[in-house]
């Protein structure tokens, strides 16, 4: 996790166009988008979604070219072991399935990296995850030189570019594979820390896409990189702005929602504020001219009126504590069976 | 820290009626309000507002009668060490201050105790405090048994009701004085991690004055208790109504400033959203009806709207790990100065 | 774990007497010493040891009278989940053993205690355990006030004498039972980590056996006390002496062994330094005098000649960290299952 | 600290040599020795040796060539803020000193690593160290890419070796001096925490001098290798040797004392037991043969005889959390004030 744009999401579930395109109808609509594949599936509490772009695909919605699948169960709660345990699965049948083209082996190097500032919790995840597999290794029985596991810690500490240190280690050990563990931002604060997102297109710190710079990626590094990330925080302003459109949007269904026989239905929190457009007449009266403007003009207006501290506020689950403890072991323990079960006992094709 | 009430602030500076007094013009009523004696002061960077309230005063602004002290460092930076060193010596004066009728002396015996929940961050000034006492204790020289030093965790972790802890060493201990550390929730952002609130009313957790259950206070427990507590974070759904109640005052404002000589200056975030009545007529075209509502009514309407996880939100600085161990460092040293420089090198009168 | 005198050891196991009844014959003598049963079993990996002392039995090996019971896995490592889950359940039905007679049911109140200090790692079991309860908690469901945790920590850090915490709170909850988790002292390396002992005597450290101040057990606190222990650390004057009468056995029983047509088997560790009388002339020429010293003039000795940094070392396994570690989870988990599927699950007789 | 051979020792005041000549007239001999220049010094509290070997210095001390400093306070304990304070000075102080020939300046790049285990307490001074920097990174103004501070882990935890780390980040980041901070092994219980050594001949973990295999030197990494190191850990049969080699000598020394008038004067335990010879004949009826068998033959015996956990078990003072601790601070803070005060303020030349 970095610094990030304001409104900044990390996650291409939370991507606009993948957003708006979450009714029945304008999710077909995105299936024909040139460029894009998307795909729902569900396995058990587990909802997967992969989406594949290809360059003209990535540019319509703002993110990389490349493979994106997001593991999410809404439901999720931190003591809930069930969850946890579907969740793992899936990562590692995910695994498999987003490096089947790698072709990795026994004979593959492998190195895990986890990126983040330890002493932020919600940015833990990474060291956190490095640590157990640290702790563990002792007992492991991978080959010298096969897999490496480290946490880089980040620049305003170590005084050295995150990416420079990848790139030393990268230049030095040679791997197949670089796999980075790194925490999220995202926009809507029912995805936090019930979604876990893998993508091969690596890691892209703060200006977004293009900036090469600082970039983890195969396209920076020479070697493929795959990400794996769990959303921890919301932006304090993205939280704001949610807020305001989440009443516009309920208010504005509730009106509508009067007349029409499925008013008594009780719509889930997970969907609720996605799925109907606002009617900004119904509501204009009570919430004025700025119902009909656009989440970037909100937004610009917060930025402007909000002290500068508000900027400088995470939002975050009251047990992050928790979560960043039990991600970091869902993670650990997932990928270390992929790598001992799935990679180290497959002999190369 | 402890469950708590939306919209509910620990501090006394936030109580509405404090805060509506804060012109010049209106503080001058509160000093005629009776049952309530404000004064502010300023000590180096040190803003030190002192309020006193007899029963009738408490009522009034729905807090319990007695002392607050709070001193506030609005330019405080996690790295400041001029401004921690300041807040320290005011604090080590206030206590003083604050403890002058007790006539405490080498004589006395005092129990330290850290509330809150060590494994979630925000939360872990108190225990944190308590680790830095015990580090310490060996080094230091009290007579045994003339202070105790404890962090009874919290109630959902040793299954014991925090307050059935501190009453099994209050008995047994019999000490003149229970000084309580803790942190606190603040209502807006701006006070976090940049006040610190010294009261001789106690702790009273969860359910408002007058819930005598839990409370831990001189009522509750026949000793003294004197509380030192920081607020550390925000409830969610309190950040959106002062992030929107901040849009309503600023744009106000600003519509009434075009027309005047000082609209050129700049207002500082520390008082930006406090000081002027909100000209409803003006901003009602761009915000609507709810311009007009109170703030318990904007709250209320979020409660409804928004979904349940957002009230679970805490929202914090992103440097929250830093400030929790620094202002436990604050506490600790400035209690240690005063235990030994000022309590316990006097004899008794 | 707390002050211990020269040579203390922990563990009933290593009391003289009963150590040196350890050949096949000399423990039929013990069988029939009046006032003491033992009994040696094994299940398993587990070697358990069960001893029973009357008054005069108890005074005679320098005990408290009650039942002592070892757990043994005299292979085990830090990494040895076989051995660590084969300990755990020979703990839980020890525990069941030992409580027999105190009919616990869901009725009853059980305080469980972690005593030791936190910031000295071989000394950390008892609060690791604690916090591994605090941090499970939240997803247990235990009546309130049926359980309470808590690690009180020690008197030099908290300035309060640790019996005396314990008393506050047994006085307050007035519980059926009080377990009490510590580390403990042992003469014989071989034993470190390795073992697990039950006792109802209590706790009693430092001035051993007589001396009731401080004592935490049935007859200080008018509540039943369990105590589960693990000897982490040897004293180092404990570890020279045990050393040079090692060399004495081993260099001695080599020189009776040519002869012997045994003299080709391998002895293990465990036993090795236990079973054989030293032939005191055959290794006086190499040795010289001191092998005809008993323990206690070698002791003597050394304590004499060795500077007095030396007593204040610690003798630990290089892991010691993990193994705390381990055990804290091992005794958290016996504990947690015993309390869950066999007292809290049963009514009252 | 890595695995090391029996009898190890990582000072080089431990040297057989350079222990041998401590006496007077005896150090004038070594003064002599060709290829060796020793010089002791005081500094307040602080005992300054100074040892320059060539090639065939290095040899007879079975050392490497180049400068070793040792920094020493006898009567430093945990609390001792006095005696800290001084090493600190010292540090500084001998860092400008074996530093001289390098033209350190603002234009210069430095590596800062912290090698040991983080999770064995006594060798984890270096990671401690390096979070302390990582902590403070935030608030200190390096140019960016000028001093880099990280901790690489050990290979067993990382699947890296150590070296390969190393010369990772050696070879992306060219720095001018690589500063290794390592917990070291001592041969005597008296230095323990007690020690700081500082040597240009960088760390060479395992195996002794000569075998270049993972060595974290000039020679292995083309840049100056400065190496701070602290013994925290006596391996135990080491402990066990020292230990009988005390009494032979202290009894040997008291038998002698007896016809003298200085019989009366305590000896301090610092210089104790390496002043005199051992008057052999005069012990030999108390202890036997092998008070006439050398140290080797001592340790080989042990060797044999103990049993092999005895060679895994650590001997450390009982508050080493705190020693560890202490020392990364020192260390840390140290190194801080040599770079910004010493290194980059000055202008190269």
């Amino acid at each position: 996790m970095s610094k990030r744009n304001l409104m900044r999401t990390d996650l291409i579930d939370e991507a606009n166009e993948v957003v708006q395109h979450r009714t029945k109808k304008e999710k077909d609509t995105l299936y024909d988008t040139p460029g894009i594949q998307m795909n729902e599936d569900r396995n058990g509490r587990v909802i997967i979604t992969h989406i594949e772009t290809d360059a003209s695909g990535a540019e319509s919605i703002g993110k990389k070219e490349g493979t994106y699948i997001t593991l999410s169960v809404p439901t999720l709660t931190v003591e809930d072991e069930d969850g946890f345990k579907q969740l793992e699965q899936q990562l590692i049948s995910s695994l498999n399935d987003i490096h089947q083209l790698l072709k990795l082996s026994k004979e593959s190097t492998i190195a895990v990296i986890g990126l983040g500032n330890k002493t932020i919790t919600p940015d833990a995840i990474g060291p956190l995850a490095i640590d157990l597999f640290h702790e563990e290794m002792f007992s492991l029985s991978f080959e010298p030189g096969k897999v490496v596991f480290f946490a880089p810690g980040v620049t305003g500490q170590t005084g050295l570019e995150t990416f420079e240190f990848v790139k030393a280690i990268a230049e030095h050990v040679k791997p197949d594979l670089i796999l980075v563990i790194d925490a999220l931002a995202a926009r809507n604060q029912d995805r936090l820390c019930k979604t876990v997102q893998i993508t091969n297109t690596g890691i892209h710190p703060g200006s977004g896409v293009g900036n090469m710079r600082n970039e983890i990626s195969f396209e920076s590094l020479g070697v493929p990189v795959t990400a794996i990330g769990v959303p921890m925080v919301v932006d304090a302003p993205v939280l704001v702005v949610e807020a305001i459109e989440t009443v516009f949007k309920v208010i504005s269904s509730q009106i509508g929602e009067t007349t029409k026989a499925s008013s008594a239905l009780s719509v889930g929190s997970w969907l609720r504020s996605t799925d109907a457009p606002i009617n900004i007449e119904a509501i204009k009266p009570i919430f004025g001219e700025w119902t009909s403007w656009s989440s970037d003009e909100i937004r610009a207006l917060l930025q402007e009126v909000l002290p500068p501290h508000h900027q400088q506020l995470f939002v975050t689950p009251k047990e992050t504590d928790s979560w960043v403890k039990r991600h970091a072991e869902l993670i650990q323990s997932g990928v270390l069976s992929w790598l001992q079960d799935d990679v180290f006992s497959s002999t190369s094709p």
